[in-house]
Order: C-alpha cells, then sequence, then structure tokens
C-alpha cells in the first residue's frame, strides 16, 4: 500500500481494519472520538459493525461478550472512560480473553481537561481492577509506530489470550503524518479452528468462559496460569529503542510516546551545543524492559539517569526498579495537559550537569 | 467503654459511627455484606442513612455528592465492587473530597472466589483510577486496628482532604476478636465552619466543586496541589511495627495485614528452632515506610528481605523501591484465597537460610 | 395549623411531612424540581431521608425496596421520569406494596416543554405498565386540595397496598395559595404491626414479597386478587365535585384539576350572559366517576356533554365509556404546554349550544 | 417462496430479514429469546447486525439512535421489558421515528410468570409512554399472519414514521405452522432519498431529529401533527376479520390474537349443537375497528356481545367505546397466564342464551 497523510486516531482505526477487526464497541470522548466517526462508516466497507453503548461500563462488558465468540474486539477511549472499564478488564485478564483498548490519555484526575498527559501510567501497567493480573502496554511515538503496534497488540492479544493496550495521547490522536498499511488482512483468529471460543457446540462438549472459581485451589491455578503467561511475556515481549546513545553521553533520558519525540528534539540541540544525551524509550510499557535498561544504565560513562514524562511521575517506579540504585534517577514532568518543552528538558540536562 | 466480642465487619461498622459518620452508600457483595446489615440498623439509631445504591458506579458517584457537602461519608465493598468506583475515586481526589472506602479483598481477578487475598494492593496504592493522583492506604491487622484505623481513615481524609482506602479481607471481616472503642463522638467536621463545603451559600459567595479545569495551567495548578498533598502525607503519615527485630536477625520478613500475624506465628515457631527472623509490617501502604524500611534492611545483619504476600506479588515491587538494591529481595505467595500457613512461612525462611 | 401561603410543589413536600412520610426518593426534573428542593432539608428536620437516585429507574426500584418494608415511600418527578418507573409500578402493583408517585405533567410525547398538559392521562388511569395492574389516581385542583390528596394518597395507598399516583401540572406545581395543614401525625403504617412488611423476621415465618409467580393458577391467584381490590376501590374511592349545576344547564362540562379551574371562569362570565353551563370535576380518575357522572348527562335539560383537557384528548374515553351513547360528547383541547383560555371555553361552548 | 414448517419466534426474525431489515436490538427475556437466538446467526447472513444491549432501556435508546439514521430497526421483547422501553417509544413517536416493536406478553404484572397473556393490551394501544401519542398495534393470529403482519409493520412505520408495535404472546411464539414468505426485498426506505433521516448531511443542510420544542405553541404543533397522522391512520389502517358471522347469531364474540383461534374452536363445536355464535376479530388494536364493529353489532339479530381476553378485562373498553351502549357488552377471561379453553368459552355462551 502507497504512504498515505492521516490523523493519528484515524490511523488507529484503519489499523485495526487491517488487523481484520470487525467488532469495535465505544462511547465517545474527547479527545479520540474520531476514532469512532472514522470506524462508523470505515468498518461497515469490510462488513464490520460498530456499537455505541450506553455507557463505557456497557463497552467493557460488550468486549467480554464478543471476546468470548473468538473475534478480534477492540475499544477506544479516554481516562475516565478507561476507568469505568476496570471491572470488566479485570473480568476479561481472568477470564483469558483476548481484547485491544486504546487509551488517548487526556490530563487527569476527574473530568480534568482534554489535553496530552501520559498520568494514566500506573493503571495501565499494574492493572487499575483488582486481582493478580496483567495487561500487555504498548506506547507508539508517531502514527507509523501507531498502526503497527495496533496490528501487533491484536498478534499479542490473541497469542497470550489477554487485553492488550495501546496508550497514547492528544497529539498522536491530532497529528497528521504519513504512514503506510500492512495489505489487509483476514480476521486470523478463526473461531471455528480455536479450542475455546464459543462458537457454537456443535459436535463438541460445551465450553465455559469464566472467572469465578469458587474452588480457591482451583482460582490460584488460574492466577499461576495467569502468572506463567505474563512471565513468558516478560522473556519474549519486551520492546525499547535507543537513541543518540553512545559513550559520550553522560545522562541517559528515559522518555516514552509523544513525550520522546519532544526529548528527541532537545537531544538534538543539546548535541550541537557538545553536549551528548542518549535516550531509552520504552516501547512496552509492560513487560518494562527492566534489563534492557539496568545495561545501558550500568555503563560506566552514565552518571545520571534522567525520567521524563507528561505526569508528575509514574514511570519513573519502573526506572527505579530497573536501575535498583546503582545510578541516581531524576525526574521531570509537567502535567494536566501541559507538554513539556525542548527548552525545558535541555535546562533539566544542563542542570543535572 | 468496655471490651466488647465483636466480628471485624461489625466493628468496622461500629468505628465508622464512632467517628461521626451519618452517610454510608454501598452495594452488597461477599465478603463484607455484615457492614451493610450491621449499619442498615445501626446508623438509624444514631440518627444517619445507609443507602443501598443501584450499582457500585452509582456508590461511587453518591459518595462524590454527598462528600461535597462536607459530611463524612463511607462506603465498604469488595474487589470488583472497588474496581466499579475507580472513575468517582479520581473524581473525588480531583476534586479533594473527603471520603472513606473499605475493601474487603477477595481472590482475582474477574469474579474469583470470597476467599481472603490481598491481590489489590496495586489498584489501591497506585490508584486504579486515571491521572495524577493517590489514596492514602491503611491495613490492619487485628479487629481492634481495623477499629483504630477507621477513625484515623476519617480524620485523615478530612485533614487532607482525599479519599483514604483501608484494606482488609475476609479474614479480618469475619474473625471475631475483643474490641474497645472510643467514647462516641459527634461529627468533627462541622459543615457550617468549612471554608469549601457546599453547605447552603447564604451570606457567602457560591462555591464550586469540580475536577474539571480546561485551562491546562489551572489543571497542572491542580495536580501540583495534590502533589503538595501526597508529599506532606508521605513526610507525616508513615505508620509501621516491627517485631521480633533484633541484631540476631539474618532474615527481614516484610508483610501486612492478616498476613503478618501468620508470619508472626512462624517467627515465634522459627525463635523457638533457634531461627530469629524479623518482622517489619507497613500500616499504611501509601504512604509506604520506604525510609524505614530502607534503615532496617540496611543494617549489616540482615542478609535477605522475604516479601509474603496473599498475591503473585505486588507489594514486593514497594519493597525493592525501598531496598533499592542494597540487599536479595525474596518473595513468597500464595493467592487467588489461599492464605499461605506457617509451616509454608517457616519453610521458606529455611530455604532462604 | 395556621394558613400559610405556599407554593404548590413546596405544599406537596409538606403534604408528605404531615402524612408521616420519612422516605423520599427522585430524580430532578423540571416543572417538579422545587419538591425535591424543599424536601432535601425539610426531610431530616422530622428524621427523615431524600436519597437522589441515579436515575427514574433506580427510583422505581429503590421505592419498591423501600415500600417493602412497610414504610411511607414516595417519589414525585414528570412526564418522561414517570416512563422510566413503569416496570417498577407494574412490580409494586404485583407485589401488592404502597407507594404514592407524584406527576407533575409536562408537554410530550418525548422531551417535549416544561410547560402544563394532561397529556399523561392514559399512562396514569390505564398503567403504563404490563400486566392486570391499575393505580389509584388523584387529580388536585387547588394547592389545598393537593395537601389533602397526597395525604388521602398515603392512606389508600396503605389501605389497599397499592401505588397511589396523583397528577398534577406546572401551574399547581407554581401557584401560591394560601394552605391549611393537618396536625403533623406519625407514621400511621407501624411496620411492627404489619404482618407482610419485611421488617425482621424476629419470633415469625419468614415472608416474602414478590411478583413472580411461576404456576399460573398462582399468578391468577394475584391477578384476581388485584382485581378484587381495583372492585373495591371503584366501589368506595370514587370522588368528585359539581360546580354551577342545575337544571338550567344544556351543556354539563366535563374537566380536573387546574384546567376545571378555568372552566370556572368561563362558567361564571358565561352565567352572566347568562348562559348556564355545569361543571363535572372527576377527583379520582381511577377510579372514574363513572355512574356519578353518568346520573348527572342523563338528566334530562343536559344536551351536550363537553369534555376539555389539556391533551389531543385522553380523559374523553372514560367520559365515553360513562355517558354509553345516551348524549352526545364533544371534545375540545389545547395541548403540548398550551392552556385553554376561558374565552377559548366560552366560545366553544357557544359553539354547541 | 415454498412453504416452510417454523416456530412463531423464528418466523417472526425471518419476517424482519424480508423486510430488509439489518438492524435489531434487544435483550434476552422469555418467551421470546428465540428471535435473538434466530437472528444472531440469520441477519449476518444478509449483512444486518444485532445487538444485545445491556437493558432494555439500552435497547430503547438504540432504535431511536438507529432510526434517526433513516434505517429499518426492531426490538422484540416481552411485558417488563416493553415497560422498560415506555420512555423511548414515547421519544420515537415524538420525534417521528419509524420502528416495529414485538411483544410476546407474558403473565403480568412484575415478574409475573411466562406463560401466555395479553393484559398490556392498555399499554400496547394508550402508549404506555407519556404524552399525547399512540403506536399502531397489529395482533396476528397465526404464524403466516406474523409474519404477514411483520412486513405490513415496517411499512406502515415507515410511511406514518411512527412506532409499531406487534403483540402475541407465547402461543403464537413457539408453535410451529407453515408458513410462507413473500421474494426477499431490499430495505424499501433507502436513507439517501430520505428528506428527513440523519445520513450525512453532505450537499446540502443540516438536520435536526429531536422531541423538545420549548416553545408551547411549536409542541402544540408536534402533537397536532401526530394527531393528524393518527386520524389518517384511523382511516385508512383499520384490519379486522370477521368468521361464522351470519343472521343465525344471537351472539357476537369479540377476541383477537390466540385467543381468537380458541373461539373459533369453541364457535364449531357450538355451531354443531345448533348454536351460532359469530367472531369480530380485530386485528389492528390501534386503530381499533370501532365503526366496523359498531355495524356489526347493531345488526338487530345480536343480542349481546361477548369480549374474551387473556387478561382481567382491558380490550372490553375498546369494545365499549365501540358499541356505545346499544347493546349489552358481557366480558370472560382468564389471566396470568391461564388461557380461556374452547369449554370454557361454550360454557360462558351457552350461560349468556
Amino acid at each position: 500500500m502507497a504512504k498515505k497523510l492521516m490523523k493519528g486516531n484515524e490511523a488507529i482505526g484503519e489499523a485495526a481494519v487491517c488487523a481484520g477487526v470487525k467488532h469495535y464497541f465505544a462511547y465517545p470522548i474527547t479527545p479520540q472520538s474520531e476514532v469512532a466517526e472514522y470506524l462508523c462508516w470505515r468498518l461497515p466497507e469490510v462488513g464490520g459493525v460498530f456499537v455505541q453503548a450506553e455507557s463505557e461500563v456497557a463497552v467493557g462488558n460488550m468486549l467480554f461478550g464478543a471476546a468470548s465468540t473468538g473475534k478480534r474486539v477492540f475499544t477506544t477511549s479516554s481516562s475516565p472512560g478507561i476507568s469505568l472499564m476496570q471491572e470488566a478488564i479485570s473480568y476479561m485478564a481472568g477470564a483469558h480473553l483476548p481484547a485491544v483498548l486504546v487509551n488517548i490519555i487526556r490530563g487527569g484526575p476527574g473530568l480534568g481537561g482534554i489535553l496530552p498527559a501520559q498520568s494514566d501510567y500506573f493503571q495501565a501497567t499494574r492493572g487499575g481492577g483488582h486481582g493478580d493480573y496483567r495487561t500487555i502496554v504498548l506506547a507508539p511515538a508517531s502514527v507509523q509506530e501507531a498502526v503497527d503496534l495496533m496490528i501487533l497488540a491484536f498478534d499479542l492479544a490473541d497469542k497470550y489470550r489477554t487485553p492488550v493496550m495501546l496508550i497514547g495521547d492528544g497529539m498522536i490522536g491530532q497529528m497528521m503524518e504519513s504512514v503506510e498499511f500492512p495489505e489487509e488482512r483476514r480476521e486470523p483468529n478463526n473461531p471455528d479452528e480455536s479450542d475455546w471460543a464459543l462458537n457454537g457446540a456443535k459436535n463438541r462438549e460445551p465450553r465455559i468462559i469464566k472467572s469465578l472459581f469458587l474452588d480457591p485451589q482451583e482460582l490460584e491455578d488460574n492466577c499461576l496460569k495467569l502468572e506463567g503467561k505474563y512471565k513468558e511475556i516478560k522473556e519474549k515481549e519486551v520492546r525499547h529503542e535507543l537513541y543518540n546513545v553512545s559513550d559520550k553521553n553522560r545522562i541517559l533520558i528515559i522518555g516514552y510516546g509523544t513525550m520522546s519525540r519532544i526529548c528527541q528534539t532537545a537531544i538534538d540541540e543539546l548535541e550541537e551545543e557538545g553536549i551528548s544525551v542518549g535516550l531509552f524509550r520504552p516501547v512496552s510499557l509492560f513487560p518494562f524492559p527492566e534489563k534492557e535498561l539496568h545495561k545501558e544504565v550500568a555503563k560506566k560513562n552514565i552518571k545520571t539517569v534522567l525520567t521524563i514524562e507528561m505526569s508528575t511521575g509514574q514511570m519513573v517506579e519502573d526506572v527505579k526498579l530497573s536501575v535498583l540504585g546503582i545510578k541516581p534517577v531524576e525526574f521531570f514532568g509537567r502535567t494536566g495537559g501541559i507538554v513539556p518543552s525542548p527548552d525545558e528538558v535541555k535546562e533539566k540536562v544542563r542542570e543535572l550537569l
């Protein structure tokens, strides 16, 4: 397919179409309503369906129901809407159901504002719902990467039978970039060949999809099954990217999503000033690239680690858990919809030097 | 007041009465329905009201509404019910509203089971809702402590104008212990003297309680106000307890809530075997006693830190963030409603030695 | 009690207080929100409670739940809100639960407008919900009568264990009139003496309140029990009023509620012109004063019956069912919030003459 | 198309497919869940969609939303579910939206039972929602007629832009009969040619679909527009059927739906006994065949009119409004899921003779 200039929110919708998705449930909320606007005409073109539910609570339960049939399902929302889905996400995790949830984060807490933020990091990576579960979390930094990670998200959801969350912000949703889509594919998880989907109990035993296990040993077994899954995910699905990393760095910046691009600008400008700074960008937030980051930080030229977030500091905990005290971990953040500028990043770097 | 033999769930209800609470909103869910059963007759005796709402989503919004008037409000629920309140908790935090939420945790994720667990630690301490907010989290280990921390919870909620969560499990809810209540007190936060409560705009300017700030600078200011609050809380409201801690310890166990009592039994039995193990029990989970734990772990006799939880490992992250790599951090957990036995704890300790 | 100048909506609230009501559930909607505004401070003064529910659907179910305990319960709403309660009203009727519902009717259908109308007559008198049930319907024409009928409504609800509806419109809700309240009374239906209320199964067999009867004979028995109740109500609870009725009348006007007062003005003015017209005002709409009206219409001086409503014609069916063809039944109505003026009434009368 | 043996519920589903329907919203409830079971696989075959909503309230609002786009929409439910849709039905009527609602009536009120009944007659014919509106109501007596009336229902809904209700009971839903479907048709109301549908405001002025009219004159105009529509419907859309009607009848039975078939059996058996009884079967309940019935009743051989219903008496009011006192109107009914037998009908006839 030829390159195409597209808004991030629309590209996210088209990526789902490429991933063979036919079932999209959502409730409108700024700054991601364009996904629904796009899919409400685009999905029918490919035989798909968009249901605007009564509320985000309903969306969560529709995801559960449709996912049970073995079909690819997804939703998009923004911070408060994602909070309303926490019970359902926990249920889907407990029932081993694949689903993709996109959170175009807005400033919070509460109603907050509609401008970009990264303050739902804890909710996404620790599981805002109850119980021993996690969701894979992916954080694109460009429209093209949003497309690629969306398609990956559906593949990972199917492979591990788990909810996968893709988080971005209004910048990525609104910015227009040139983007390339893969050849369109049919829905890869053919429910007819599934050994778990509720696809009609013809010529086979009935199946049950549930998260209720009143026998504690059965429930622990289910939790351990989940735990085993997360262990495998931590081994195989860690993704990160380096930028301007070299022996000349004294400071290593950690940033993700659109924030990492602003850091890149700052890094480029600092390089011209003769200050060499590297960037470690986690692409998967869960699993967090713990070992990979530790290895980079352990390099003797690195004196300080600087975490930069559009929040009051959340990923910084994962950074500390990776660094484990071998180097000082500093933090700089703006929040509530205010995006740190390259100048602020540069100033913070100079201050640390 | 004389000592009284009482079930944990009922004692939690009576503690709220002692704290002057008149407004309780809840929806029944095992294993905490006795709180509602108790308060549905007890609250009217003191002029209070219990509203059984349509759902936990409604409960969350009733808490918001009632708290806005300056009255003490609280709810009790269990894991899935608390997940449904995540949006409202974020809203209350963002609007600086005091409220107390009790989570008698059951095994999860999803519907899970009804037996004791500690697998909602992340949800409680990281804020399962969206945005830059935290809730104070307290974890009692006995019925008496549940009573004391309930009363403290209301005081902290008022002092910092923030939601406070008390977490326990079915053991603490069901066990009967002798318990002493303080002299009954009137509601301490007199709404008439409040400078923020919506208590009727007579002879004063109208007030607004909200979490919506469309101007990003206003929203960041609100987040920084919250951040300042959490900083003060981290300085002043850290609580923990030590048990059998001495120079003879080689291993320091970290456990909270009812789990810590099982650890104590194991520690007592190990002591008789000549193995000396100390226990560090966080009482406040947010703020986590980071410095206090670091100090204990730094003692040279300590070789290993052993975190024990009724989960697949959640508090262990806070332990690692406190220990910061100076000593190895081990983990042992059972989950899904299965409670580690003293024998299992002892075996794990011996294994580490 | 001395006379007091009061708005209709507030007087309705105070009347409920006089009737000993302590439990009021509602959701705000124009043009009756003043009832909630009044009761939110007035009820607590007498130890009562107002719960603003999540929606009118929730209100309906809260009425059911609270009524089950034998306490007097009520709600106030306006047209769309009452539509949302139709399932719950049917459930309460089927379960023989007393409750009072006030509908301050606004123009409809749909969102309509907020001005006075009588277009919910069918819904009120035929049961907008499903199944063989009716509700007693009372229609006051003045603020004083609203007070008197409110208190009667609670007595009838208790006596017959049935939902009772009081219908009015924005005129009666907003107009200020001098009104007298009875001496305040305690809640007359003492749940402790009830033989059906769920008041705690101490020293007695458990009771069940339900509308589910899977055995068709049991369900028919329940319907016949209801039917027997309605028969008794039709015999004993018919209420109406005559105005200017005499042998000189050629035309008998039928009007209810505030519409009847406008008819009285027209009748007074016509009398001065030498045209004598009588007014028959049904006070109970169900039971409709069928025989009483038939008797009046049968008088030989009456040539024509003129039904006047603030709707496109609903009560006119009950008039026809009463008149049964012995005289012509004419109709005049305005709707959608437009109130027929005395001049329009007079013109219609002259036209018929 | 060749004849096919089919259950009523499934035939109703297939009839909707024949009518070109692609949008079906529902929530399961006995005794009509087979419609949803059938359409959940049948609709996708023709490119259609079935959404199982969160509740019947949500179903009603989804109907409103989808109907606004000019597409054919419908739902099926049973008594309590239909009660929950009363607000939405009123909104659709007020906004002039076409929709078809099927009520497979179960015994009520409340939860009632799951066996056949006709006790939602008032709700259907008088509009259980608020305001001056009506819905066309059709009552088939056989599976074939259910199919024919379903297709007619969609045509009438489109023609008059109004909700149309088709009512039946569990007998018609469960019985298997030979049935013939028309050639499959495309959706007749092409939204692209519509002058009101919200089909995308390209190259034209935006359109608004609403039921809110704050200006009372506008609201009255809307009510009069509805009134005009109902007048036209009463003139053109009256449907009824006669059975065994002749000069020999002394008694005329009025029965509709499946009840009329039991009456036919009784009539056949009475005929053999030498007792000639006619049957007047209203097919449209609104508009009720008032004049047609009056004409039949006026025939001098008719001494008594006997209304038979599976309720405690609801249609009997429409019968009385048609007969207007010229002959006595008797009633016989069973309710709560009990269906009158031919013997009971015969006995009642003999008793009247």
